[in-house]
């Protein structure tokens, strides 16, 4: 069983069509996992559903207290990709014994020609697979969470040694 | 590097238009790459490009034979699903010191809600991380090549002891 | 208020998981008119789902009879491209003082990328607008049903003399 | 021959992946009347591309003096939906002897999901068929100029007496 925590980034935008803009409804984590053909087992929980550049050290403290108190071994965590790093820093000082791999998209997945279903299905072969520590998982890739960052130019995240 | 061997199968089924049929052109993988933002090195190479329905003995015997001359020492094999338990055993007997992950999909890529964007993102994780062996990689999930059939059903593919 | 009939054809092909085949199950026609925000009053009857190549001359008579015994009076007919004039011609023998426009897709709606979603808001157009008469819309085109063929080599409707 | 004038819209809004926004780049006009297969004869102007609620005076009469000085009498003009009905009236009191179609999207067409091709596929084909004047298409219904308003609440297109 993994567990899978949500809060919110472009994997999660969705287009407002009153207001004209992007915004955040319910997660697409389920239709996701559905259109996936997912056999995973998962339990779901939505944290918050915001964009990360708007997350605080609150917010941060509540997805690392989640992954301390939950059940599972096992985690994977849907986050924007601005502050994704940051996020997976406080994890990984407060969460011992676990695998908790972060994940997220570049482009909505309302658009439909979404990288998130991809990173999706290599988020949780990665949370299946990985020793325990915290991680992110982005374009294929896997990296340790004190080894990453995220290209802001390019949109790609990159190895640091 | 992962070596990436094209077989065909639904994964690259397309719609024939002036036909009014599925058929096969040419594979979607790059355009699947590029849409998932992958950044994983792959070398991809078509073998085939088939029904698995219709693979052969000698078909087999090419795929198998292509995963034993390589270079590389992780493989992403792509195959219809109706037999690719039968490619994964041929592969297994002949294999060896070698983490080779097949995948394919239920649903053709062009159909645009497809599964096999989930399962690439998902084969390509698994083959990155799993220790040597012969694997199918199918909703989420990975099996040993000896451990799991396809429900004809249900289109899942389960768990065997 | 427009009378559609659904005859089945390439429109409303979808792909069936199991089998590995294109087939019919139920019409996208509802759910390409919320697509497309359709504000448009429609009444729509399935009369068949069949491959406009298996159509028969009691099928044509069928949707014939129900275009002259319908209350309305500007109708749209969703109809396989492949022998859509045939029946044109048998609705135009028997139906008058009515405004009927045959359509359908080269594509099915189910692949996402279809002309079905575009030949469905022409269809409509016209309907509503277009003088009593039977009439063929296809690319954004409409001809008289004795004006037209299907160029069955580049799959385009073509005007004739 | 049909004129078509791209003034932007959410028609042809597309996601900055690297900003995580909205924005604007080219218009997806050829890219939709490729996959709608449409052979309507059309010549493509793009005259801006800007979110209506941000259209000035200037811009209106630089519509309105394009669709009074090209040679087409036949004319379709992709718009932001918000301000729309103020364009037409613009163009409605300049504008004489020509069918003037104005047309636009609630779904940017990048998303997938789109009224931007159903409406495209209607707009040309009333401009084809309707007599002199300026109207507005949208939903698959078309208006006069001077009988229609745009609902904000619901974001459809009503008539008004």
């Amino acid at each position: 069983m993994i567990r899978v925590f949500v809060t919110g980034g472009t994997f999660d935008k969705t287009y407002d069509e009153i207001g004209g803009r992007l915004s955040f409804k319910d997660t697409h984590l389920p239709e996701m996992l559905r259109l996936g053909r997912s056999r995973v087992e998962v339990s779901i929980r939505t944290l918050m559903m915001i964009d990360s550049l708007d997350m605080t050290g609150d917010d941060r403290d509540t997805i690392a207290h989640n992954c301390v108190v939950c059940e599972e071994s096992r985690i994977v965590v849907t986050h924007g990709t601005d502050t994704m790093v940051e996020t997976a820093a406080i994890i990984a000082a407060r969460v011992t014994g676990k695998t908790v791999v972060l994940t997220g998209a570049m482009i909505p997945y309302a658009f439909g020609s979404s990288d998130g279903l991809f990173n999706l299905g290599s988020a949780l072969s990665f949370a299946q697979t990985l020793a325990p520590g915290v991680y992110v998982a982005m374009n294929g890739q896997h990296f340790r969470w004190d080894r990453v960052r995220k290209n802001r130019k390019t949109g790609v995240f990159e190895a640091i040694r």
